[in-house]
């Protein structure tokens, strides 16, 4: 059995981007076991990217590796990395992407080498799908380049305690089901405050009447703000960065508005 | 040679959602061969997952084990399936989605622990997948749970004979190309009554003029509307529940509309 | 380990007629290892598909067998194909698809016999994942038919001298970026003109303020427009088709609009 190779990417797979990668990776290595993790990230969304990371890279067994590629920067001065971090490996650009597995204790890193020959456009299948195969063939990190200790790292915005006492955080994605994923770690005691309406937490997406807006923790154990049978981004006019209030149960500080 | 592990979700992939769950199976059983079926169905359309899995859960070997998770009633007393029949296993929530296997001679099927700790909010991830994963390292889905009898089975409606003489049946699905699926056994003497138009069965999808409307005998065995070079949904506006008649070729009911 | 078998449709998936590919093959030859290129093309886009083929078919392993079904004319009298170059093995329909591989050198071709009871609406299920699973399993292309020496080629147009000195090409793909692939072969001293812009070759996607045109060699290399950290296609009203003319950089001749 194959050593596991995952691949995340920006590029959909009609124009065949992705299956040049493929193909690379299964003529260096016939038996990996190629795993698509995504390929409908919104173009260069980078911060999709890394949340998507934080998701996935550890669910996956031991000695997986991982393939990153959201990659605007391609081609430039950017660094290419190679990380080694709880028994998994992971490749992609230095710009956060890898960012989860970077700041795990234990990382070792190296910035890639870049063939002289790689396509100044598509490292994805020049750089990354290379060094996964050359990985899944048994070569160490420590082996693939320099051992590099400036790889940009991309965090989540804290929470923080505001004037009214609230926590203040925001909206860090938007689901396919429209519902919208907070910075705030979810307690079952908490009111979320959002667009003039105080939820409180409920357990399930069913929790409530169709259309009507809910608060939960979510399967990574953020706060979401869903609408059963709808969507709250919609809905509620939710986004990216959209201010998020919550108070405890007991508290009794005036609804505000978060927009 | 692993075991085979299909996935059909109305996830979307960029979440990670479906990578979580493709982590958490093989994690459990590394050489299981996962198979995406699919992760594009509309968000909790049950009927769509129902109707894919009866066009593709008997074509795969005796052995595979089918995950669906179309899942509007996540975490809440909703039952957890898992059912075999016909050599094949399948697990999902008791909505529906399971309804083709569920309805074939010898199923068998339990209702499955959900384990104390699952998210309320992702079974996929945390009772299918690791059940699958169960199933496919040799667990019987007799150890899995209790058997239940009352498991939810929807159908597709039934045609019906009007008092025109026609058979009245209506569309079930609008495929990818426009397509639209009835739920009306196709027979080559027919003639197919839509939108004021009166339709011969046609042979193929190339069959007439570019523009033009056609209906014929679709791969499932049921009758299709379709467009040459476009599509019949947008063309001649129909949606799932619009009704269509037939007759067979011999008959003289006048044309009536189908809206 | 398997053959390997790549698919390539415009039947997107969740309508479940990939599901039932797949499920054909595994039934078939329960080894072998399905490698998704693409289910995303625009339907019935038998370009798309020709140009998808051309990046990627020669990527895979020798003994790789890619099938590709964008098949407007499927259940017509258009033949079926089988062909083997260079080591791997390609099946569909008579329509273009497979150029890249028919006018390679040593090419060998067949008709694939239809069988009897195929539906004459989905030749992917019935016709040609049969194949594949046969060729999988060790059959040889000249048992699966009858030598076949007129294929349809469709290749993609040549670019051509203008009267102005200028050479004239034009778009033949948007990717999913909205960056606009032509059919000029790349040279680093050329400058491109396109919309009254005057463009010289960059080297990435990141050259440039956000929001400029420019012109680069992609990554099969051909000249590409893209606009950095946006779109070509919308912003410069780009679509397949769209005339480009390029000159040496030490050329002299006016700008002309390209539409």
């Amino acid at each position: 059995m194959g050593r596991i190779i995952t691949l995340l990417t920006d590029f959909g797979t009609a124009d065949g981007y992705v299956g040049e990668m493929k193909g690379v990776i299964l003529s260096a290595i016939p038996d990996a076991v190629i795993v698509d993790i995504s390929h409908a990230l919104a173009p260069q969304d980078v911060d999709a990217a890394r949340l998507t990371v934080a998701r996935v890279w550890r669910k996956f067994p031991r000695g997986t590796i991982h393939v990153v590629v959201v990659d605007p920067g391609v081609g430039t001065e950017r660094i290419a990395l190679a990380v080694e971090v709880d028994g998994r490996l992971l490749v992609g650009p230095d710009n956060g992407v890898l960012s989860p597995a970077l700041i795990s204790p234990g990382a070792r890193t190296v910035a890639l080498a870049i063939p002289p020959d790689a396509a100044p456009t598509f490292h994805g299948r020049d750089v990354f799908a290379p060094a996964a195969a050359a990985l899944a063939r048994g070569r160490s990190v420590d082996s693939m380049g320099q051992p590099y200790a400036g790889a940009i790292i991309r965090r989540t915005p804290e929470p923080r305690r505001v004037e009214s006492g609230h926590i203040a955080g925001e909206v860090i994605l938007i689901d396919r089901f429209g519902n919208a994923v907070t910075n705030l770690v979810g307690r079952r005691d908490m009111i979320v405050e959002v667009g003039g309406l105080e939820l409180p937490i409920s357990r399930t997406y069913a929790d409530g009447e169709p259309g009507q807006p809910l608060a939960l923790v979510g399967s990574a154990g953020l706060i979401e703000i869903a609408v059963r049978d709808g969507s709250a981004a919609a809905d509620l006019q939710l986004s990216r960065g959209t201010r998020i209030l919550t108070r405890h149960a007991f508290d009794t500080v005036r609804t505000v508005s978060i927009r």
